[in-house]
């Protein structure tokens, strides 16, 4: 059996379609994880967005509607010390649209944000064996990989370079995810922080395939069965898709954030690194626009989040998407308001 | 005749393969043209670096050879006027490397460099009456666009976003370049000067060619026949393909520039206005490391390439590829030390 073929990829993990739903934080849940599932696809849950019970529950949900496989995702940045120079730059930065929208920089929430994957997260994998769990950020430290491993789990991670290939095929994994720079969301860039020099899908993922012996799951700019088609002829063994399920009814993206997607915005998409401290692709919106879509601003990874907060909250109760993290890939025609079994199914034509 | 097929794209043409080589400004005369058209791709001279009396000489070349179509590429940037300033910076930024290298600023020769298509191509189009006039940076002004026309060329150029896609179709091109940010060379933008927003092939091809009803050629990260295929099956009618020749015999390449391609360091590029002040994609060496790859420092293309010039020519006299722009798409994998036409078969081996 040669594992690499999509047939096989799939076949090991007793899925119908080597097709993956996208984990996507703060956007989705089971329900759409339910639903991609449904049609044949692997589902999967932001382990970084929802938080030990939460994912238990998910999880549980996902067993219970009969899904053959599950996959968690997780962050694994290293969590960065507070730095209180950097916060109150960053404030000042935003202070001119906390004072149009009234926002009290009091009322900023602390805390760390986005939480890496810990003793909690391996001792939940543990309990919960998920078939899958797919690293962003490179790889937890030796011990806890080691008990991802020893779970039974598959492991997978983002490469957004060859060196990042090398560097997880060299570390073990089952299979490595080709992040092209089309992407919708955080990079999962983790040796060096240059964002110049990251590649497109059409020369990665080649490139990639070459490099590695694991499996290659192509992401980035994939919309339709032309996309999944062209990615297994540039030697991908499965794809990952996240843009085209979020104007699903299964996923959790708001009314304002569905708009953009449908609209001629979301042809303009950069990677910006304002909303959360680390560089994602959304599409180009005010803040992004004013202040340059990579500043040296934003504290570090995830704490820019907390001085958005409340600018995003107003801004959104007043109908604007001007201060929210738009996410999406550059290639959003395939996001359709249809339900997410559909979008598996239209996917799936390309495998053929 | 459905003229967006591959098949009958080529049959327009009256060439074998719908399979274009790139014509690279300052690294090709006729040589590897000829050689490109001799296995059925299409020949490309590039009209800006080739002085009207050679490219004369190297269209005729390309005649005796046999050659059934003939693609003179031509840029329509606007003229910079002469910025005493902006030259004085740029010098300064430059002045620790002409110190190093012994350069002397005072023979830093004056001129216009690249010139945009203007009346002299115009007339030497209608002499020579290529079957495509392929334009970069946009379109000449309507009146010699309209010269070009009658001459019964097919007009092509160069977009990176659907909007420039839309904006030369409505202008009546022939044919559409999707340029995928993994193109080495010199991006094709000319709405805008945004580098940040810039889409992979795999983004950018499926959506203009869902955007344009001309044929769309591809362009961007295709190095091999699996490329080709996958360009194909993401709705390109051809495929252009530049940093594959690169490394043949026929091409007029540098020993250091092919050197680089052959080595581990050309899986890091980079989008630089360095070089020329327009950007395009290199290899990442000292100049652009040591200055940032796009920087507010050189003048508007194409006066930036004075002031490196002497510096250029010290480096590589030293053997020194620092000071050079080497440049590579994102995937050289397809550059070989082989010659032209073999190149040509592998690539055509993807059409099948």
């Amino acid at each position: 059996m040669d594992r690499r073929t999509p047939r096989d990829f799939a076949a090991r993990l007793d899925i119908a379609l080597p097709i993956i739903q996208a984990p996507m934080a703060g956007f989705q849940d089971s329900a759409l994880a339910i639903a991609a599932a449904s049609a044949g696809a692997l589902g999967s849950l932001p382990g970084a967005s929802l938080a030990p019970p939460q994912l238990r529950t998910h999880v549980q949900a996902m067993r219970d509607a009969g899904a053959r496989a599950v996959n968690v995702n997780f962050f694994c940045h290293a969590p960065p010390e507070p730095d209180a120079a950097r916060e109150a730059a960053w404030r000042e930065a935003l202070r001119p649209f906390f004072e149009e929208y009234g926002v009290d920089p009091a009322l900023i929430a602390g805390g760390p944000g986005r939480l890496p994957f810990g003793e909690e997260a391996a001792a939940l994998v543990e309990e919960l064996r998920p078939e899958v769990v797919s690293f962003h950020f490179g790889l937890p430290a030796p011990a806890l990989l080691e008990r991802v491993r020893r779970s039974g789990a598959q492991v997978w991670s983002s490469a957004t370079t060859l060196e990042e290939a090398r560097w997880l095929e060299a570390r073990g994994v089952d299979a490595v995810i080709a992040q092209g720079v089309e992407a919708g969301g955080h990079r999962g860039v983790f040796l060096g922080a240059e964002t110049s020099t990251q590649m497109g899908t059409f020369a990665l993922l080649p490139q990639v395939a070459a490099a590695v012996r694991c499996p290659v799951i192509a992401t980035g700019g994939i919309a339709d069965a032309a996309g999944v088609a062209a990615a297994l002829r540039l030697g991908a063994s499965a794809v990952q898709v996240g843009t085209a399920f979020l104007r699903t009814p299964e996923a959790l993206t708001s009314a304002i954030h569905r708009a953009a997607l449908a609209s001629p915005a979301a042809a303009v998409t950069a990677l910006t690194n304002l909303f959360t401290g680390r560089p994602a692709r959304g599409i180009v919106n005010r803040l992004m626009r004013e202040l340059g879509p990579l500043s040296d601003a934003p504290p570090a990874f995830p704490l820019a989040v907390n001085a958005l907060a409340p600018l995003r909250a107003a801004a959104e109760k007043a109908g604007s998407g001007d201060f929210s993290p738009l996410w999406s890939g550059q290639n959003a025609s395939g996001a359709r308001d249809a339900p997410a079994a559909e979008i598996v199914r239209l996917l799936g034509a390309g495998l053929d």
